[in-house]
């Protein structure tokens, strides 16, 4: 792919279930890697914005964890319905989402 | 973990032998991967710089593929012996390896 200005990644760790750190799985991070997809395809977004699936990024009691290089913002908590706000404010209009970002403490 | 200085990506992409497109497993990124892990590990690197495996990063043909953010530098074809000049020159020293990077019009 061509140097994108925006490289999403997205954490689609899984864990069996039960398992006491959960994961992004089972925290429903495929809808949201799925919606970031279809978005990015629908917007034919391909040469400014990257995506890219990831083990474990760390605050697996915050997924789905998105994070989105080069500004190094990590977003939690997910949903699907969250993913077109970061799509318009944050990967095309520069700012990231504040409201959907995990506490500075985790990140 | 704590927000890293540099976040080391490395591609984990497996495909089945003999697919047209190869993949990072088998040109041997599971031992680049490694290699990284054992370095931060023994250097007691964990604060500055995080590790992460990825799905399919792109360039293929220039596996084992690594990419460094928030730099965005793009390491191609690395070598287990390619990893501590990676860490030191780059990671800690600041100075991409020219040599190591994969070709402008790859990334």
């Amino acid at each position: 792919m061509p140097r994108p200005k925006k490289h999403v990644f997205v954490c689609t760790q899984n864990r069996p279930q039960g398992h006491p750190r959960g994961s992004c799985v089972s925290s429903g991070c495929g809808a949201v890697m799925n919606e970031f997809m279809n978005q990015i395809q629908a917007r034919q977004l391909f040469d400014d914005i990257a995506l890219t699936n990831t083990g474990c990024l760390g605050p697996c009691g915050f997924g789905a964890s998105v994070l989105v290089y080069p500004d190094g913002v990590m977003y939690g908590k997910l949903k699907v319905s969250d993913v077109q706000s970061i799509i318009e404010q944050h990967l095309l209009g520069g700012e990231p989402v504040k409201s959907l970002q995990v506490p500075t403490e985790v990140w």
